[in-house]
C-alpha cells in the first residue's frame, strides 16, 4: 500500500467522529497531499536539520547524513508548523524548532534500534545493524546534543526549557517501561503513564511550541498542548495496535516486538482484564512461552476478545478529545489540516 | 592505595614543571583534601544533583539514585567552584552548573559502560551489568535531558549554548574514536583531535562556565577556558596512561581496555612511529592478536621505546600551559587549589 493512504471518511475506530467542532469534509489523503501546504516549510526544516548535522570529519559525517534515510512521516514537525499557522503565522524561530523536535525523535529511534536488536528502520538497516551498536548509542547522543545545541541558539530560552523537560518526560516514559517489561499484570493506568511520558509529550510539546511561538496566548496554548497530547497517545496506541496486527511490508520494520520483549500493550491489557477464564489462560500460556509462531495466536485471541477494537475505539475517543481542543481556533486550513492529521494517526497503516 | 594521593612536589612527568607562576609551594593531597574550601559548595551541587533526577517512579528512582555510586574525584564540578572562587567568587548558579557538568559526564560514564561491555565502575558493578544495556541506554539519555533541563532553568541562556556546544563536541569526539577503532595508522593529530573533543572539551566548558558566570570579563573567561582545555587533554592522557600501565586494583575499572577495543592512544602512537623496525613488528604483531595475555607483553615495549615517558612528558607539558594561563588571576588560595588541581590530574593513579 503507497503512502499510508486514508480514503475514508471515518477513522478506522468502530466507533463514529464528531463532525460538530471540526469538518474536514472528507478525510481523502495519502499524508504527503495533507502536508503540501507546509512543504516547503518541512524542507526549511529539513536544510537546518542537515547543516546542524554537519561535520568535518567523514565518519562522524557519514552517520549523521545516514540519518536522513529515517525521516518518515514528519508529524512532529509538521505539528509544530501547522500549529504555528492555525495560531497566527509561521516564523523563522518554528523551522529550527521543527528541526529540533525530529532530530529528538530521530535520536530516540536509533537508541530504541539498539535496545530492539531490530534490523529494519523504514525498510533501511538500522544504525547499530549496519555500524554496531557502539555507534548507535553515540550518534543517538550526539543527536540529542545537536537538538539542543540548536534549540539553545534561538532568542528566547522557553524553548530549551520545554524541550529540556519533555526529554526528561520521555526518556523516563521509557525507562518506566522497561522496568514493567515481563509483567502481566500491568493496569491501565500504568500504560497510560507509560506511553504519556514516551510519545505524548514531545507530540504535545511540538504543538505547544509551535503556539507559544506564533505569539498564542497561555490559553490557546494550553489547548494546543492538549490537543497534541492527546493525538500523542492515541498515536501509541495505534503504533502499538500496529505492532500486533499490522503487516510488516506495510509498516516498514520488524513486527511483534512488544511481545517478545515482555510489554503489554492496550489490547493484551483489555483481554487479560476481560476474557473469560479459559482464553485467558490461554493467552497468559502463549504470552509465557516463547514458541516463535505464537504472535499469530495471540492475534487470535485478541480479535475473539474484541480487544483489538477496543484499543481501537480508545484511540478514536482522544482524537475526539484532541479535535475538541481546537474549537477556540479560528476555521482555518491549517486547522482543518490539524483535524484531518488528528484523523491520520489513528487511520495509518504504517 | 587510599584517596589517590599525592605526595610529590612534582607531577608524575619527568620534566620539572615551571613554579613561576604558580605556586603550590608543595603539593601534599588526597583530592579530598584539596577540595576541603569547597566541600560545602560541592554539598550543595550534589543536592542539586539528587533533586533534580527524583521520581515518582519507583524504577526511575532506583536507577537515579544508583549512579551517585559513580561519583568519583567530582573534578568537573570542583573545576566550576574553583574557578568560579578564583574570578569574583560562587554564586547560586554555579551549584547548579556543577551539578549539570556531573550529570553530563555521569551520562556518558553509563554509555561507555555500555559500548565497553564494562563489569566495574568505580568498584560498583555498571548499570548495564546489573540491569542491562536497555536500561543502561535510557538512563544515560536521561541523565543527559536532566543536565539540559537543569541548564535551561538558569537566568541566562548562556549555559544552555554553551552545555549543547559541549555535547556535540564530546559525543563528536567519542564517534570519531569509535571511526578509528582498529586503525594502526592513526597519527597524533588524530589522537589530540579526539581528546579534545570527548574530554578536554567538557573541562574546559567547565571552567568557562565557572569563570562567566563570576562575572568575569571576556579575557579571563577565555584563559580559564583555555585552563581547562589543557588540563583536560592531560587529564585524558593520564587515563590512557592508567589504563596501559595502571593497577586494576587502584584505578577501580578494568583496565586494557583500549587496546581491546582496538584504540590507539598516545604511548601506541608513539612506539609504532619510532621503535626501530623488530620491536616495530613485535608491536603490530600483539596489536593484532587477541591473546589474553599480551597487556603485559606491550606494556613491556611501551617501556623499552620510552613511550610511556613520551605521553607523561605531554602531559605535563600541558599541565605548565595550562597553569601558565592562569598568570593574570590575582593570588588567592583558589588560583592555587586550580594549579594543584592540574597538578593531580595527572599525577593521580586512578
Amino acid at each position: 500500500m503507497a503512502g499510508a493512504g486514508l480514503t475514508r471518511d471515518a477513522p478506522m475506530s468502530p466507533e463514529k467522529t464528531t463532525t460538530a467542532t471540526c469538518k474536514p469534509a472528507r478525510v481523502s489523503l495519502p499524508i504527503a497531499d495533507l502536508l503540501a501546504d507546509i512543504a516547503d516549510d518541512l524542507a526549511q526544516a529539513a536544510r537546518i536539520f542537515r547543516t546542524e548535522l554537519r561535520s568535518d570529519n567523514p565518519y562522524v559525517a557519514e552517520l549523521s547524513s545516514y540519518v536522513e534515510n529515517f525521516r518518515g512521516k514528519q508529524i512532529r514537525p509538521a505539528l509544530v508548523l501547522l500549529s504555528a499557522q492555525a495560531c497566527g503565522g509561521i516564523r523563522p524561530a518554528h523551522h529550527v524548532l521543527a528541526a529540533v523536535v525530529e532530530m529528538v525523535h530521530i535520536a530516540t529511534l536509533v537508541h530504541d534500534d539498539v535496545l530492539d536488536e531490530a534490523d529494519l528502520r523504514r525498510r533501511t538497516s538500522t544504525v547499530s545493524r549496519r555500524w554496531g551498536n557502539e555507534s548507535a548509542v553515540l550518534l543517538g547522543d550526539l543527536l540529542f546534543s545537536h537538538a539542543f545545541r540548536l534549540c539553545s541558539s534561538l532568542d528566547s530560552q522557553f524553548a530549551s526549557q520545554e524541550i529540556g523537560r519533555t526529554a526528561v518526560a520521555l526518556c523516563g516514559g521509557e525507562l518506566r517501561q522497561v522496568g514493567t517489561a515481563g509483567r502481566l499484570d500491568l493496569c491501565e493506568d500504568e500504560y497510560f503513564a507509560i506511553i504519556t511520558g514516551k510519545t505524548a509529550s514531545l507530540i504535545g510539546t511540538c504543538c505547544l511550541l509551535g503556539a507559544h511561538y506564533a505569539g498564542a496566548d497561555s490559553h490557546i496554548t494550553r489547548r494546543l498542548a492538549a490537543f497534541g497530547q492527546s493525538l500523542g497517545t492515541a498515536f501509541q496506541i495505534t503504533d502499538d495496535l500496529l505492532d500486533l496486527v499490522g503487516d510488516e511490508g506495510v509498516v516498514g520494520k520488524s513486527l511483534g516486538r512488544d511481545v517478545d520483549k515482555g510489554k503489554l500493550t492496550l489490547p493484551l491489557i483489555h483481554a487479560l482484564r476481560s476474557a473469560e477464564p479459559g482464553r485467558r489462560a490461554e493467552l497468559l500460556a502463549l504470552l509465557r512461552s516463547d514458541t516463535p509462531d505464537r504472535h499469530r495466536a495471540i492475534t487470535r485471541i485478541l480479535l475473539q476478545t474484541e480487544s483489538i477494537a477496543y484499543a481501537q475505539q480508545a484511540a478514536g475517543r482522544l482524537v475526539r478529545e484532541a479535535v475538541a481542543m481546537l474549537d477556540d481556533l479560528p476555521e482555518t486550513p491549517a486547522r482543518a489540516t490539524l483535524c484531518a492529521m488528528a484523523q491520520f494517526v489513528i487511520a495509518r497503516q504504517r
